[in-house]
């Protein structure tokens, strides 16, 4: 009875939508309206020539804000990766500081970390009302060590769109180096001393290596300043995002030491199974997906139409990535591992950050592939000869890759793009295309962030590990973070319904 | 061997990608192009001013449209938040609402939703096919208290671009509305009154409250004819989507009851967990994602350049949420509780949902702190005293933060945006920055969604109780509403294979 | 202690974000912005026409990258519906389908599908420095069995931003049709056999059918050359993704066999219960999303306004796709099927893919609902007549649904769009609007892709399954695919820790 009456509210609901469609009339192609009363309503007055302008810079916002959130969306990506990787008993835990760090890290760039990264001379303080906004990369145009305007996003000039996309843009980059660590120095990170470790990355080390890369500090003045190609150069973050991370990470998983049982007495290392693993590729695919925000988005403008080629050097970086890492685990292990051949991809990912606006495709392919090999290799070696223990291999995927990827750039730029970068006439060419300086400069970069970012971290951590402790309690770490740490079990068991 | 002949087939698939990037040609960076054959092929033989007004809206379609796309994975994130709080036993279930709202909204809505939130004098029925659209809020401007064309998108003027973009969007936002109470009354409704309530959201109370604020009706003509501010101004939604679901959600558990085993008889709470939450965290990311497109987009108009500081003020209010609720709970329990922090995060992004275009990155910052203290405050209240069982916390996030959302915009509007709002000259100001007007107008709009949507949905939930019973049997609440109602469970055991 | 030191850290923080709010300047809204210096930084000595042009091609592809990308995300879409709908035991191998064909789709696609499908006459070859890219659909003309130029991006012309944007579009969508088969065919598929399935279908047949239809190939010319209506028209892929992806399904699953114990000796069906019906709507959620990437993306123009009625068209097919499917399971079994709603979702959603542009928006609910219906039937008759095993009803959702699609539009389309498509003069209209012939242009397109399709795959997978071995040995399946093919579980149990 009670289906029938379901069945015919249903048919006569789809009759009455058939009905419906009697009588139509308005504009269902946009053919007749008006775009001469948009411009008057949007326009109206103003020259050509200036409207023109104003609606490229309205495609560049929009193409840099969608971009962004993409960017910001990563964060779920690398929370269900990392948690993924770990153990049931300390899910939540590994959730909360993937969830955490993203509110952390949005207070301390917006406290100092934009300031010291995007204050410097010619930054933020030139900006008046006028400025161009062609991409918005125009911008961040400086000098320095580290800016000194624009804390709190409160400073002369600083209340502007222009200044505001730029943080948000920047602000969702910052975070996901600053997510990085929270992977290798999983299962055993007391989360008190990594809240305060959040506030540290996002206001200081980050930032500083952010300025001399994309601040206009030194870095990025190798080129007019020394003759070394265009300057140091990385284009989405391979290094300033990525290695930074990476760097990080390796820094923070050696001061905490392995997990309990990670190694055996011989230090031959035992595995520790991903409790899912489902979860971890919805995570990779998340983090994919963003990737087509962070490195087409770093343009910061829909009318630079290299997007497109940015684009596809990120999807085949990505696959070759992927089908290295794969194949090479398949040829040694006999199986195609599940948890190397996402971080295959994502080390695919990561290695083609830095020169995806700057290389053709078949080059895109090759590092990406290098990039999956080399993400296997370097696991082992971490694992295996450092003896350092990264449950969820991101030393090796940020760290390791991301060094890849801004030194393949000095050797792969074809001469295509970057017109004027850097202050520099010309193109940017890789040493395969006769530019040995572009090489150097990289190189310079490369191990600048290992130097600096490592040993400031590394400190860091041994401080604040004298200080507080940074480690959780071997009872905790057994137990389980999630009850002690959290107060709440991932995966609650069901409780004996109580009849009131 | 085979491990060989994969390790070939790679190594040789790599070399021929590396052959083939011998000769290239083309326009590797647009540089190129042609934009007149373009011009041509778009606006041949059109004014210059009447192609640059089309390619604005073009613009807007793509930014409205994107953002919009991004509001309706929402509910995937609502999906997410609410299933993973709740238990193991009922998770198809509290899915199954959440995914079923979205197609009965979308039916509600296009029945004659639309026609009464957006039908009105002015409205729809004006449109001709030469509509500016500027932006696309230009064609939602009408009075009345309640539409009365564009049932079935199906009046003269309706088969139109514009129409339909702004239903789209609008769509979305009742989605957003209606799946909040599928949380606070998740675990003992009955699926079959879920679905009648479902239309009736859809299709009355959201409506017709929306009409008064966004469909040109009484609350936003405030200003023109009582000289209230500008009149009652509600960005993106934080009393017409989030406020209206959070009362109606407080109406419907009220009415159902809580769960059984939730109060015991001298009316102390217990605690019931949440069966996963990774799920939960996962839900809050999407969430926050989408609110990207939920508070930017709500501009209809990315040439409405504003959006950079609309992103964020979101962003900065969902950080402030999450660590005030997270710090307040670390302090209060000792432990930073990662639901709560959630909520934090989710209160800050409601809240700051209705001012966010009007206030600067410090407010939108105290905005957002202030509702993480709020909801956690209001969860205990809602529990402790007015003895209601929301499994979710939806009353307080949505309701109570909803609410205070569209009071702090009376407060902190710092008169930089909103020029000619509400048919009244000059920018919006808050009772802060002088204009105690706007914010009377505020309160007003937010006792008249207390009373309206609270008493309309608590006489509907009664009545539909009286006819219908709205909540499942007492046996079947105790077994999980999964197997009776949904013929399956959410997680299937393992079934012991059988050969054929 | 440490809590009130944790509260007054964030309470100042608080203050101090408070006191940061005093002095701004800038332009907050954009007003001041000077567009004539943006011009002249872009567009400096250009007439303003090229100016305009050039705007108008970055709005597309800022459209068409972005709803490329949202296309991408399904990927995960499929992983989860179909790891959802299997079983635990295999869940890591579903996912690792799902996951290793987007990348070997990539490859396959790079390295001739992309070449076989646009790289015919007039395609890819003709594009010099200055081809007009109103809308890129622009660049895929011309004509041909199969095309023959453009292997791995590498031929006079290609290293081109047009193309290149061509390509990332069209790979995401060769993608979605090759991920459908790993759902019919999962819980037995050996994943060697299921990688060189991977290159087969993005190499071969995809590209293929897909020239026919989109590269200009005589499908396409019905019309034109032989007075069919507009030629075969399918707006974005109900069959070139969609009844692909199903069609070579059944062939796969028909070539597998059933898995053991789906059916008993007489015949009859058992029902193997999903694993997790969460995983599944979470997928299907994503899917949809993607979907407003799909269909309208595929006007690959943000300039076309008709993409508002695309979109608007693509959510109403999906509301009734799920409901009809919802009500008819109710109304059959009593219980409101969460598997076959979302299957009646996707219905919708592939049903609407190829009339999208064409329909009004009436047409699009019955279409939806229809596919509704049709899912649920097919589903059936898959499983008691034909005897064919597919775990999560691909064929039925792709294959049937996608078939009904093209069809559809040959009868619905309400002549309001498709001006000169085809090639042949006037808007587009199906049987119902007067027009027989572009009925039967449909009619040969959709059995032309059962013949070819069908005939080809199933060939190709028993002369496969002779070579090499397409399916897992028993012991393999009962024991669940997981550890023997990818050495791991899905869901780890909690290994004992081992104190060092």
């Amino acid at each position: 009875m009670r289906r029938r009456i379901w069945l015919t509210l249903g048919l006569s609901s789809f009759f009455m939508l058939l009905m419906a469609g009697i009588a139509y009339a308005g504009d269902p192609t946009g053919a007749n309206m008006s775009g001469k009363a948009t411009f008057d309503a949007l326009y109206s007055g103003k020259p050509l020539a200036e409207a023109i302008g104003r609606n490229a810079v309205a495609i560049n916002f929009v193409w840099t804000l969608i971009t962004g959130f993409l960017v910001m969306f990563m964060q779920a990506g690398f929370a269900l990766v990392e948690t993924g990787f770990c153990r049931k008993k300390n899910a939540a835990h590994v959730m909360m500081t993937n969830f955490v760090i993203y509110a952390l890290g949005i207070i301390g760039f917006f406290i100092c970390g934009f300031a010291f990264m995007f204050g410097g001379a010619s930054g933020i303080a030139s900006l008046g009302g006028t400025a161009p906004l062609t991409g918005i990369w125009e911008i961040a145009k400086g000098w320095g060590i580290i800016g000194y305007k624009g804390f709190f996003l409160n400073s002369g000039g600083t209340y502007d769109v222009g200044v505001y996309i730029l943080f948000l843009f920047q602000m969702v980059f910052m975070d996901t180096a600053a997510t990085i660590p929270t992977g290798a120095m999983a299962e055993r990170w007391k989360f008190s001393a990594f809240c305060i470790y959040g506030l540290f990355i996002s206001m200081v080390t980050y930032p500083i290596f952010g300025n001399w890369v994309w601040g206009g500090g030194w870095l990025s003045k190798l080129g007019a300043n020394l003759g070394l190609g265009h300057g140091y150069i990385d284009f989405a973050g391979s290094s300033v995002v990525h290695a930074v991370g990476g760097l990080t990470a390796l820094a923070g998983a050696m001061v905490l030491g392995p997990r309990i049982g990670k190694f055996n007495k011989d230090g031959t290392p035992n595995a520790i199974p991903p409790h899912d693993i489902p979860m971890a590729i919805l995570g990779t695919f998340i983090l994919a997906f963003g990737w087509f925000g962070f490195n087409p988005g770093s343009t910061l403008a829909g009318t630079d139409l290299r997007i497109s080629v940015v684009a596809v050097n990120t999807m085949l970086a990505s696959a070759t990535g992927a089908l290295a890492a794969m194949l090479l685990m398949w040829a040694k292990f006999g199986h195609p591992d599940p948890s190397m051949t996402a971080n295959g991809m994502l080390a695919g990912l990561v290695a083609i950050t830095a020169p995806c606006a700057f290389v053709n495709s078949w080059a895109a392919a090759l590092i990406g592939a290098i990039a999956g090999i080399l993400v296997v290799l370097s696991v082992f070696f971490v694992e295996r000869v450092l003896k350092v223990d990264d449950p969820v291999g991101a030393v090796s995927v940020h760290g390791a890759c991301g060094l890849w990827g801004v030194l393949s750039l000095g050797l792969f730029a074809d001469g295509t793009y970057g017109d004027g970068w850097g202050g520099v006439a010309g193109t940017v060419k890789g040493l395969f295309y006769g530019d040995p300086g572009q090489f150097l400069a990289q190189l310079i970069g490369a191990v600048t962030c290992i130097i600096f970012i490592f040993t400031l971290s590394y400190i860091f951590f041994k401080v604040q590990d004298k200080i507080m402790g940074i480690r959780v309690s071997p009872e905790v770490e057994l137990a389980g973070l999630d009850i002690p740490e959290m107060g709440i079990a991932a995966y609650a068991e069901e409780p004996e319904p109580i009849r009131s």
